[in-house]
């Protein structure tokens, strides 16, 4: 060891995440916005987002208030306070990362009108934002913490707040999304026949807001809870120091290393930004090849850094392995779900095909195609767990949750392509209803292409990691329990642990059931809203009158915060529940949750992203086109697949998390209580 | 012990179920047929049927021969023997179940002309048959074979022949019947608009084919299955003898104990086949109320029955309670089915309501009611087991293959009420298609609408009944592994058995994928095939020609068998070759297909029976009625369901069950060859 304290690399990257942010916020804002009207729209998707956020703030800060007293009651106050840290960090990600890329759409739009590479870097950048500002608050706030108090079991109460407010982002923001999204179409594309994005739409702004409350806040959140939730994974199991190989690490050396691997990772992620370039005249080819550059330039530099760093930090290149291996199914998992759901590929064309007999047809195949899609990110993180347990003997829990960590190590650059799509979606939507003429409209809508790719891309590996992270944080929370002199016997031949199961596999399946019902629920108070005003408002129709949009926003916000309660209390309470009746049945109820919950989501995001691309295969000109019966069909499977991908299946990733963190966090703790 | 060995009530009991099933089927025969037409229709369905099992057969005698083989040079002679007499006996009980199904189904439509309770009386009877047939030959051939060799360890492989066999008949079976019932439907209600069951479309005798091809033998060979397999994972268990509570049961008490409890179980059940009456002008409630006398009728007899067997037999009643637990477990499944499948109650409404915002609404909220039904049936599986288990403390494996026998010991009765599904639905379709008039196709409609009930009742019981068997097996094939002196370490937390959980739990996914993309595939085989008749067959749609309906059969047939390799092969070498590499992960993966196979099941069957209801529902006269917009809607849905309910979720309670079958048969086998 050297005289500067490696450990100082952690809060260094993380303050240097946030420069970088500022840096391209200042860009981005110096960057012209365009036209009265588009000024116009940008400013009131805006407000209707902080409408949005600063309801669902009033619902989280009740809830994080009673939370943290029970903390305080139960456990200490340190960790209250860092749940209270988790909770303001994890909502500051998502609101800095909001206020830009709402910022953003209509300059992302006007520079798309100078040209395409100039869209491309102004919606990228403000994808940059939202990763840099995740990546930094994540790695400041574990840093900080660590620094301290210097027992990682206190930063899980961190992760407890990341986690929490990841699932009021989630699971709000996606029946916000939906409920906007599908009841505008319902009445606007199919009923009054009018376009996608239409000015006339009431529900339209509603949905604008949507992409960025669903995909950039909650998404946002949803990482950040990964992010943190792997770097404290490993960190409690490294406390009593590990062995790995030959090599013996210490206490702080094991609790240290995660930090710095995702440090590094930071540092990396911010040169890769500047791979994301390509010239005037784009095509979807380069745009792609663009953003490309950017994800494997990153994960590559992290693991050549990441390899000095190991061995010359800690001498195990085992550890190097088994990260690695997270990395690599990372990656495997985003080119599955690149592969199963883009255009160019049998399976999205086989489902364009089946809409020729109907939208049934349609529905089964995507279904089906989503449901196969399960077997590469099983085999992917099958291999990454064996591979990094067995490289890492005989320490092997250690090595699984250093494969989450390296897994999530190039966040700062995927969700910064991530977050991309949706600013792109809202260029997309501005240029169409400022009437920017087509040339500007091809161009957004090309970044959008690009964007709705990434996005898959992003989902899939946002699923990934959830099942990684949720895996250490269940290796993390059987290892307290020992820690913590309580005997388990979680054989799967146990009656308790097989009950666990059971309950556990069904849970994904009850949140799954109650976010689509909420999505529904929500969709049918937007088209009643929608058709009341075609009907009610004069001059609609002919562009004459304005809408009341407001009414839309206030509809879609009241359905996501009315939704909220019964996910969250069904994540927090069952475990504490299950945990306190039976703490092998709570072993058993955390592994079938992330078994069914991370083939669900892959299921749902895959078909959803599948449906969503044949109907655009179609409106490409193939079988017939849009307007035909064929393109129709594929509207029904697109608009079926709109909840799927958009808010049940994203919420799985939550759910898994959040209850492996609960049980974590308070388990081992209320058994000793009640054993005292 | 008195005088006569109880043991023999075993074969006694299955002779007279067979002989009962003659007398039953000596009574339909003399029921007159009908007209000239009806016999036609009648015996067309009958050929047809007829051709597909005969092919299925030649598929069938090849994959037994190599089997029988293997088993011959692997394990032994014996096992071999009861592996042959397995697979031929179910293939019997399907064969002979069907003759009678298509016999009875003009001879159903004819009596209700007489009068409605007629009808019922033709109908049941005939589904009682399969009834007889099914737990007869089922209990023969394992006393059978403890008879020869006294050894359940050979009977396995009774199981193992019932297993194949069921995967033929239910794959085979569910991909026949939805390919033609999909394809049908798809050219003639939706695109030539003319109704169900019309003769001038080609597919409708290949449709009512499939309806006995896919429910009844299909249905039958499952629960065959899952009869016979219970049984023996009772018997493999209690082979070294077993303690519950103070009680000492010796190995022949322990082993000979499940048989006498099925033997109970089939002379109930006979009983109550004579409570099935109704009176002349029943309206639906009334048959309805007329069958459920039946099921609970069988249930009370046996419960009483087989308290007093225990106590005289073994004297331990806590074994009592593990069969009832069963029991109960079963009719909870059945009735939550029942209220999420059913018209009267609100899940179904629900989904008619969400038709009126058309398809994509209407397949949203048949998803969520699927998913929402998970939770009764895991609470009464989680239950059962947890209950069976304690109270049968030392040895609560026993008690829990206790509880899957007593879940099943109603099967006689519950299998007649099934299979009664779908020969009233043939009679309906006879009516309809010989022109019988108003009145008789009313009435043939009532009886299939309460048919369709009992169906879904059925299934749900088929599920429950597979998930308890194969949890019985897979702790038997946990005790085989520790007989076999190999020790596993089988808790979650071992990399090796989360990697099985994994795969375990996706693999009932992919399984889904390959038959609705085989049911997929084969529907539009079906479609080009209409669409072709349609067009080049003068005065077909003007009734003066008569459509190739052999054509759509040879289609359906080649469809379903061309698609029955893939998941077999999957079915029987993942365990295989997972368990070679680690039994462990075997043991996880037997787990997590149970978990993710049962939920996939229950959801997939109820939200199939969900959307036909809701069709349903609206036809008679709510929301709009039949020719809305809200109607056509709800046909998606419908169609969406079929091979949910009828091809992939059925298929899983094979998967789930020939797996857990072929470790207990192959794996400690193999590894003891392999150590050796």
């Amino acid at each position: 060891m050297v005289g500067f304290e490696p450990v100082m690399l952690a809060p260094i990257a993380g303050a240097l995440a946030l420069a970088f942010a500022g840096y391209l916020t200042f860009r981005i804002m110096r960057q012209p916005v365009g036209t009265e009207r588009m000024r116009e729209l940008s400013s009131t998707i805006y407000r209707g987002a902080m409408t949005f956020l600063n309801k669902e703030y009033q619902v989280m800060v009740v809830y994080a208030v009673i939370v943290a007293v029970i903390l305080m009651l139960v456990v200490n106050h340190q960790t209250a306070a860092a749940f209270v840290t988790g909770a303001f960090f994890s909502a500051l990600a998502g609101n800095v990362g909001m206020r830009v890329a709402t910022k953003s759409n209509a300059r992302t739009a006007a520079a798309a009108k100078q040209s395409i590479s100039k869209g491309l870097i102004v919606g990228f950048s403000s994808g940059a934002v939202m990763g840099m500002c995740v990546v930094g608050l994540g790695i400041l706030g574990v840093s900080i913490f660590y620094y301290l108090f210097g027992d990682p079991r206190i930063i899980v109460g961190f992760g407890f707040g990341a986690s929490s407010i990841a699932l009021f982002a989630r699971v709000g923001g996606g029946v916000y999304t939906k409920s906007a999204d599908m009841g505008a179409d319902l009445v606007g594309k199919v009923e009054a026949r009018i376009p996608e994005d239409d000015p006339r739409n009431p529900a339209v702004i509603a949905d604008n807001v949507g992409d960025n409350v669903g995909d950039v806040a909650g998404m946002g959140a949803d990482l950040f809870e990964s992010y943190v939730g792997s770097i404290i994974a490993a960190m409690v199991i490294g406390f009593t120091g590990v062995t790995v190989g030959g090599v013996m690490l210490n206490q702080t050396d094991a609790v240290v290393l995660p930090m710095l691997l995702a440090a590094v990772g930071i540092f990396c992620s911010i040169v890769a930004t500047f791979f994301v370039r390509t010239k005037r005249g784009a095509g979807l080819k380069t745009l792609h090849a663009a953003l490309n550059k950017g994800v494997f330039g990153s994960a590559i530099l992290i693991a050549v850094a990441s390899f000095f760093l190991i061995w010359y930090f800690v001498g195990a290149v085992e550890i190097f392995w088994a990260m690695l291996s997270g990395l690599v199914a990372g990656i495997m998992i985003g080119l599955s779900a690149e592969y199963y759901t883009e255009n160019r590929f049998s399976p999205v064309q086989s489902i364009a095909i089946s809409s020729q007999t109907g939208p049934a047809t349609n529905v089964i195949s995507g279904l089906s195609v989503g449901m196969l899609s399960t077997m590469i990110p099983i085999i992917a993180v099958v291999g990454a767990i064996s591979f990094a347990y067995y490289i890492t003997l005989p320490n092997g829990l250690y090595g699984i949750a250093i494969a989450a960590v390296g897994m999530l190590s190039t966040l700062g650059m995927t969700l910064a392509t991530d977050t991309y799509g949706p600013v792109a979606d809202n260029a997309a939507g501005i240029a169409e209803m400022a009437g920017m003429g087509q040339t500007v409209r091809k161009r957004a809508e090309r970044l959008d292409a690009v964007g709705n790719t990434t996005a898959a891309i992003g989902k899939g590996f946002a699923i990934g990691s959830a099942a990684l992270t949720a895996l250490a944080l269940f290796s993390a929370y059987t290892k307290g329990m020992a820690d913590a002199g309580i005997t388990m016997n979680l054989s799967i031949t146990n009656p308790s642990v097989i009950v666990g199961l059971f309950i556990g596999g069904m849970l994904p399946f009850l949140f799954c059931a109650l976010t689509m019902r909420a999505v529904g629920r929500g969709a049918s108070l937007i088209v009643s809203e929608v058709r009341r005003q075609f009907r009610t408002i004069p001059g609609l129709m002919k562009g004459k009158a304005k809408p009341d949009y407001n009414r839309c926003i206030e509809i879609s916000t009241s359905a996501a915060l009315r939704n909220m309660a019964l996910p969250a209390a069904l994540a927090i309470l069952t475990p504490i529940a299950v945990g306190l009746f039976s703490p092998e049945a709570l072993g058993g109820l955390l592994a079938g949750s992330i078994v069914t919950g991370l083939l669900l989501a892959i299921t749902l995001a895959n078909s959803g992203g599948a449906w969503d691309n044949a109907k655009k295969y179609i409106e490409d000109g193939h079988l017939g086109g849009k307007g035909s019966e064929t393109h129709a069909a594929s509207v029904i499977g697109d608009t079926v697949g709109d909840p799927f991908k958009d808010t049940s299946g994203p919420s799985l990733n939550i759910l898994i998390k959040l209850m492996a963190m609960v049980a974590l966090l308070f388990v081992p703790l209320l058994l000793k209580i009640w054993g005292a």
